[in-house]
C-alpha cells in the first residue's frame, strides 16, 4: 500500500469558532463529537428533515433546527454567534423550494447564484453555496479537514484482495462513474463480468445498490456472480463538500446486492466509520480498496 | 418539419432468401409480416425463451427454435435453407452462457470473437456477431433497411410540442444519453428540471421508466413536474443490430413515469407502430420528436 502525505486536522484556534451545517448520518454528529473532545463548542445547524433535532452531540451545544427555506437567515445567526469557520457535512435530500424561501438580506444575496446553480445542477449548487459562504467572511472546511482520517487512504483495506476479473470491474465501473461525474449526474457505478451495468443518479448509492440487487434474478445477470461498486469523485469536484462517502451499510448492501467489493477514489472520499467498514467487510468476505489513478487509466 | 432522404426498403431479388433472427417484441414479427406482404418466404430463427414460438407470423414460415447456446449451428442451417441475408431483430434478455455452447465448426469460429466481445460489451459483441455472418458470406441488414417507415424521422411527431424548458431537459438528457453510449453502457436517459437523473444501465428502458415513476416520491424530485425520456443511438452504433426503440409502450410507460415527452435520435432509432406511438402520445398529452444534433449541441 503506497502511502501519501496525510493533511492533520484542523483545530480552531482561540477567537475561532466552527459551525457544522448538519444534513443526514453520522458525519456531521462525528465532526461534532470530534471537536467537542478537543475542547471546543461548534455551532450546530440542524438542518430540519435532514438531522436529527434529539441527537445529544448536536443539542448539548448551541444549535439551530433550521428549515432549509430560512437559509437567508443563517449568516446573521452565524455572525452573532461568532462563527468564524463553517463545515457542511451529511446528506441533503430534500430541496428547498425556492418559492417558500422567505426574503432576507442574506437570500437576497444567495439566491441569484443558488437558483442558476439549481439549475445547472449539484456541484455547481454546493460551489455556489460555498462562494457565497466566503463571500460573507467565512471560512468553509471539508469534513476531511477536520478528521483527515475519513479519506479513504489508497490501497486495499481488507483481508480479501481483489481478483484480476475484480480489477477489470473496478476500471470498467470507475471509469463510468468518472464519465457521470463529469455531467454531475451521479459519483458511483456498478461493473460485474467487466462491464458497468448500473449507474448512480438521483436515487443514490443506496438506491443504485437496491437495483442492483433486483437485477441478481434479472436475465443478462443470471449467472454471473461478483462485481464491484465504484464511486469517485467528480473531476471537477468542490472537494468541501458532498465527497464520495461508504460506511458499514454500504458493505452491507453491497453485499446483498452480491457484489465482491467495493473500490473509492483513494484521498476524495469518505470512509464513515472505518474500523466498523473494514470489519464488516472482513466479515461478509468483501474488499474495500482505495483506487488511484491508474487503476482506471492503466 | 425538415424532411430528409429516407431509404427505400430492401426487396430481395429471385433467388435471394432472408432470414430474421428472432428476439422479444413486435419487430421481428412485422419484419416477417411485411416480407411476406411482399411475396417473399423468409426464413425464421425463433430465439428460444425471447421471441413467441407459437407466433403465426413465424410458423407460418420455415423455422427453427434456436436455443442460444445452439447458434454454432446456425451458420449451416441458414446456408442448407438457402438464405443469402439476416436480419437480427428485437430483444435479447438472456446471455448464452459459453460453457453450454455446443462444439461446432461454426461456434468454433465464432467463440472466440464472442467471448472476447462479451468481455468488452453489448456494442462489440453485435458488431462482432455482424462480422461473423458477414465472414461466411451473409448479407447482414438492419430492420430499418427492410422497414425504412420505423426510422424515427427529424422533428416533432405529436400534437403536443416541448417548451423552452422541455428543450433544456431533452438537451440534457440527450448528452447523459450519448455519454452512457459512448461507454457502452446504455442508450438512455431522463431529465427533469434541465437535470439528467436516471440513467439507462441493464435494466433497460421500461426498468429506467419505472424507477423514475417511483422516484417521483423522492425528496429531490417531490414538487418538480415534468422531465422527459431520451434514446438516442451510441456514437459507435452498429446500425444493423441494437438501435434505440420505442412503442406505444414506452409512451405509456413514459406517462406513468409523469414525464413531459419523448425524444429519440432521428434516422437512428425506430419508433415500433408509429400510428400508435402518435395517437397513444396525443391522447396522453406527451409530445414526441426525432431529436438532431442541433437538439444537443445548441
Amino acid at each position: 500500500m503506497a502511502t501519501i502525505e496525510r493533511p492533520t486536522g484542523f483545530r480552531p484556534a482561540p477567537g475561532e469558532r466552527v459551525a457544522i451545517a448538519a444534513g443526514a448520518g453520522r458525519l456531521p454528529v462525528e465532526l461534532a463529537e470530534a471537536l467537542a473532545a478537543h475542547g471546543h463548542r461548534p455551532y450546530i445547524i440542524i438542518i430540519e428533515g435532514e438531522a436529527d433535532a434529539a441527537e445529544p452531540s448536536f443539542v448539548r451545544h448551541e444549535h439551530w433546527v433550521m428549515p432549509l427555506e430560512r437559509v437567508g437567515e443563517l449568516a446573521a445567526r452565524l455572525r452573532s454567534a461568532g462563527v468564524t469557520h463553517l463545515v457542511m457535512a451529511g446528506g441533503i435530500e430534500r430541496r428547498p423550494r425556492l418559492s417558500r424561501v422567505r426574503p432576507s438580506l442574506g437570500i437576497l444575496h444567495m439566491a441569484p447564484r443558488v437558483a442558476a446553480s439549481l439549475a445547472r445542477g449539484d456541484d455547481n449548487l454546493l460551489r455556489s453555496i460555498v462562494r457565497y459562504y466566503e463571500s460573507v467572511g467565512l471560512k468553509v472546511l471539508g469534513a476531511h479537514e477536520i478528521l483527515p482520517d475519513l479519506l479513504a487512504p489508497p490501497g486495499r483495506l481488507t483481508r480479501r484482495a481483489p481478483t484480476k476479473a475484480d480489477l477489470d470491474d473496478l476500471k470498467a465501473a470507475a471509469i463510468a462513474a468518472r464519465a457521470i461525474g463529469a455531467l454531475d449526474i451521479g459519483q458511483a457505478a456498478v461493473a460485474i463480468a467487466g462491464r458497468a451495468i448500473a449507474l448512480e443518479g438521483i436515487e443514490g448509492t443506496d438506491g443504485l445498490l437496491e437495483r442492483v440487487r433486483g437485477l441478481r434474478s434479472h436475465g443478462r445477470l443470471a449467472g454471473r456472480g461478483g462485481g464491484v461498486l465504484v464511486k469517485c469523485a467528480k473531476p471537477s469536484q468542490e472537494l468541501r463538500a458532498d465527497l464520495p462517502t461508504i460506511g458499514p451499510d454500504t458493505v452491507g448492501m453491497a453485499h446483498r446486492a452480491g457484489l465482491a467489493g467495493i473500490g473509492v477514489e483513494a484521498d476524495r472520499s469518505i470512509v464513515l466509520d472505518m474500523g466498523a467498514v473494514v470489519k464488516r467487510a472482513d466479515e461478509l468476505g468483501l474488499f474495500v480498496i482505495g483506487l488511484v489513478e491508474k487503476d482506471w487509466t492503466a
